[in-house]
């Protein structure tokens, strides 16, 4: 199953067979709102703290995924998710009322991609199948324990990036029709020296370019494989290093063939926006919720995804240290018509 | 290889081949001195903060487990890790330092036995060879972002534990001599509405006794299979409460084969241990450092590991929320001589 340095090929090809995708109200302004199951209005979600309120989301896209799929909650095998939050306690309080076995990862904004690769992993060996992977952020809740409380509204540089409040899943099945998962690609932590909170994007397009090159080495497929690639989320800064860095590694990706899932969530003239999206719901609710639904409209037929993650934490800012970031790449094809038995 | 409801059970049973324990000043004072590879004098280990002191155990828990398996770092494939610090920093720099595939991990206490029973599905799958697994803790770093910096000198109630000042890691491989990992069983969350957090055991025990009860029934094996049960950590409070509801369940462990780390770390009479060890450096360096040892003098055959975690986080208990827990069991065998090939 390994194939090169740090890449898995899954021959039993676990598929998606469905997906849940919950935003809120700023999300649902942009251009992807078709693509989301469950909108929000109220950034609260009618809880008494914006924490209760994301393990509201991520309890919400579980229970869509689950109803898409025709199953119950007790068929669900096995939980892998987590989030930004401290101790991942959306992630962890979600697992509580969903009551299955549970996973708790955590891998910054790369979480969606570290999910989905061991949650294939786990069907493709045969050691679960019925398996949920997502990861949650909300926009609230995250910069007030990164940053400032949004309350305050303090200002933030170009660079900048805005946490996704949202949340997506994927319910992953040996059998049943979908977008299948045919490899994964585990990045390793790339820091070069950047220190800026307020520059994600930046210290992660390294990681983004290294975990890509590892997986076209891994797997000794050519540049033109996939019909998109989408990191996320590198933003508008990060993604245009990126395609720097990587024609320095003699890969040349098209501008339509290359996206970030950064640049996708938020039309260009929402306010605050600055260099794009970010956040674990970022990725998580733009692949799973868009990305798929394009595959299945046979748009795209394989795609890789690669989720960024920087491993700050404040205290590691305050005590000077620079970013560790990382990418997990997830391959994913959908045959139309192919279903596996 | 899924058994049952949530436990995998391993054919190629990956083997630990080698292990790295290191412990600060208080452990090097405990009964199990002899068992830890590396004892620190000095709780700093002359870094400016208590963060780098715990990445450092860390890093020289990894290099002591890769020199004792006669392996270089390019020779790991993967790292799998966890801590308590938020946003899990203390594994992510590691892994910096470490500069191999990565997957970040929270389980809270739980998260030693988390890491071995993925990194053993990626060995069992062969997804990787070399692969090491583990987890740690800092009592200065992890009381300061729990409850109180050390320095205050704060008062503890006896149902408290000692956070452990240790990391202990294992190298998984698909070859070699060592305890083989047989089996494991994936908790899932269990909350009784505790929500004190000076009484964790108490809060984990419901946990431990749910993840043994669908150990022996997924794996349809009696109780006397195991020559020991190893909580980790429920300490004395949660170890007889363990104990009582395990008799509910009609599972009668004997004294002498049901036990749990934070009862063996430290000795009764160390000052301010209370109820006992907790953190994750606690099962980690217990079960790869003294377990794993009495298992290589033959004292023990078969031994079943069942880490406990309570995914409470500072702001999820000032949000009045009662505490999450979780526990993964992995089962150990030991066949002297038994070489996996």
């Amino acid at each position: 199953m390994l194939q090169g340095h740090q890449s898995w090929v899954f021959a039993n090809r676990p598929t998606i067979i469905s997906t849940g995708t919950v935003v809120g109200p700023f999300e649902a302004q942009g251009p992807l709102v078709e693509d989301f199951d469950l909108l929000h209005g109220d950034l609260w979600l009618g809880q008494n703290s914006y924490e209760k309120a994301e393990t509201k989301m991520l309890e919400e896209a579980c229970e869509i995924a689950i109803k898409k799929a025709g199953l119950q909650k007790q068929d669900i095998q096995f939980f892998l998710a987590g989030d930004l939050l401290n101790q991942i306690i959306s992630s962890s309080f979600a697992a509580r009322t969903l009551a299955v076995p549970y996973l708790g990862l955590f891998s910054a904004c790369s979480t969606s991609m570290e999910s989905l690769a061991l949650g294939a992993l786990i069907v493709n060996s045969r050691a679960g199948n019925h398996v949920i992977c997502g990861a949650s952020s909300h926009n609230s809740a995250v910069e007030k324990q990164f940053r400032y409380p949004t309350e305050y509204g303090a200002q933030r540089p170009p660079t900048a990036q805005w946490t996704v409040t949202g949340t997506g899943v994927a319910l992953l099945s040996a059998q049943g029709e979908g977008p299948q998962v045919t490899s994964a690609t585990i990045g390793r932590i790339i820091d070069m020296g950047l220190s800026d909170p307020y520059n994600l994007g930046g210290a992660m397009a390294p990681a983004a370019v290294d975990t890509i090159v590892a997986h076209f080495r891994d797997l000794g497929i050519p540049h033109e494989e996939y019909d998109l690639i989408a990191t996320g989320d590198l933003g508008r800064v990060g993604h245009q290093i990126s395609l720097d860095l990587l024609r320095k590694h003699s890969v040349t990706l098209s501008e339509e063939k290359y996206t970030d899932c950064g640049l996708l969530i938020y039309r260009e003239d929402q306010p605050m926006v600055f260099s794009g999206g970010s956040g674990c719901g970022c990725s998580s609710s733009v692949v799973f919720g868009h990305i798929i639904n394009r595959m299945k409209k046979g748009e795209l037929k394989k795609v890789l995804i690669v989720a960024t993650g920087a491993l700050l934490s404040p205290l590691s800012y305050q005590q000077k240290e620079s970013i560790p970031c990382i990418a997990h790449a997830v391959a994913l094809e959908y045959r139309e018509g192919g279903v596996n038995d």
